[in-house]
């Protein structure tokens, strides 16, 4: 098959092996993928991970001995874990110690014709949700952890730091919530499209230091922390959701003397995103910058990785 | 007035002016001091403050126009606040806007043989507590601030990581919620303390990587946070209690992935302090190593900085 691997560097292959479905797995025909900085974080030695890139997908299941599955449209919850170590047994199984990682960590990925998951991980997507919505699920459902992390009060001061995907997507779920959201942009054709979603957004510096409740830390980049602590108040909260591949240097000695709270957060509920999805709560079409076929995907992570760019998908199966 | 002054270097005068105690302020001849790390960090240049440096401190009342103070033997909160900020307004007075902080920015200190506090600030000392023990008052109280930030319930896996005189202090009050606590050390005269106060105390590298619920970072070294990482379980709770005057280098990669939360926490609840010291729930007289005359201040802040030294006291005012 025909696929996007990645081993010192990247490259498009057209012989991969494809995959085969182990007992309780699904094999997926993927339809559309997205690419996400952390992709291109793996390309630039994040993770170290070697094989097929990509963990935000919508595909078709194929062939599974669960034959209800066949055929259906489905997405996919990416950390595939064991069920026996004490993190699964005590009900945080995103955290397996022994857990593998769909195209980050010791499993092959969605820039390929075909992926596996164990059926556990997989949800329906809704007939009257296209693709190209559906593709952003893993990422919603990333934005929705916030929510689920940290009590969100209605009139709360919320700044998100980072006019990328990740961050117009954390900005649209935060107002959800009702929170005074400021998305903090810096590139002009990305504050146009948050805008566009009714968003508040500020372009530059933001003149109210130390005053939000909440600050997202969604820049992508090792300089957003120290960036987050001069907007947050004494006392807030800041969603740490960057993970590159470099260390931070921070002052945190104002965490420590404005007893500031850190949360680290990661993947969250698909079953939120796919209902926000579904409800039009949150709007993803204006975030698609561009869609390349698979055999160029090269360009497409060329591509996703200039400034001025959101969400790059790829097309690999019939839709 | 005699007195320890910081002003690029630390020097002890002897022709200080007396301070006068304003409205509402009592002016305190001070008895006792304690030596913290955030004395030796300023003089390192952490807050560029200059001034009498101290806050850790046990005094008598000599005179305030509320009469009923004067001759009272008292401890003294170190944040003086305005009322009038939001912060103020909202019931965040310690993270005051505009305010001053005894000994460590606006406000000469303790390391001198008087002071002046608003009246406001002060807690009456029980008769039965020696000034030995009072003098922890102000570190015992930021040690409680843990549990007034986070919940700790009985059985959880607490690592205490520094062996210096707050860790031991945090490492008491955790093991005062049935935590089971670990105290990590470096230093085997420290460690022997640690264990004279019933602490399970463990030195070098810990083995159990990645499985304490909570971590409270202590060491006061810009290191620590980057070890409270590799000790914490997955979702788990980093207290981070040091303020150093460089930045830390630290791969926050790890806490968004694991979503660890990160709680910065300084000043705490003196009463609570004064309670656990009165009953005996804490014991702090095995911490002093070392007491120093005033005009032995240099020596004292020497001593205070070796590597095997706890809490180092000034005396200051006759007994």
């Amino acid at each position: 098959m025909r696929g996007l691997q990645f081993a010192e560097t990247l490259r498009f292959a057209d012989a991969l092996s494809k995959p085969s479905a182990a007992e309780n797995d699904a094999l997926i025909s993927v339809g559309l993928a997205g690419i996400c900085n952390t992709d291109l974080e793996i390309v630039r030695g994040y993770k170290s991970f070697h094989g097929v890139l990509g963990h935000e997908f919508v595909g078709t299941v194929v062939d599974c001995r669960q034959r209800d599955w066949l055929g259906k449209r489905v997405v996919g919850e990416i950390n595939v874990t064991c069920g026996r170590c004490d993190q699964c047994q005590v009900g945080r199984s995103k955290h397996c110690r022994n857990r593998a990682v769909l195209g980050i960590s010791g499993l092959d990925g969605a820039f390929a014709e075909f992926l596996t998951l164990p059926v556990e991980n997989l949800h329906r997507v809704p007939d009257e949700l296209p693709d190209e919505e559906a593709v952003f699920v893993e990422p919603l459902a990333a934005a929705f952890q916030i929510v689920e992390q940290i009590h969100v009060w209605p009139g709360d001061r919320a700044a998100v730091l980072g006019d990328g995907k990740l961050g117009l997507l954390c900005a649209q779920v935060l107002a959800m919530s009702e929170a005074r959201v400021t998305l903090l942009s810096k590139h002009e054709s990305k504050a146009d499209v948050a805008r566009s979603l009714g968003l508040h957004t500020v372009i530059g510096a933001d003149v109210s230091e130390r005053e939000y409740d909440i600050v997202v830390e969604a820049t992508g980049s090792p300089a957003g922390l120290q960036q987050s602590l001069e907007l947050v108040r004494p006392r807030g909260t800041i969603v740490l959701k960057t993970t590159v591949a470099e260390p931070m240097t921070v002052d945190l000695s104002r965490a420590a003397v404005d007893e500031i709270t850190i949360v680290g957060s990661r993947c969250g509920p698909f079953r939120r995103a796919l209902a926000a999805l579904s409800s039009g709560a949150v709007k993803v079409k204006p975030l698609i910058s561009a869609r390349f076929p698979l055999h160029e995907g090269l360009e497409a992570m060329e591509r996703a990785s200039e400034p001025e760019i959101l969400k790059v998908l790829l097309e690999i199966g019939t839709p």
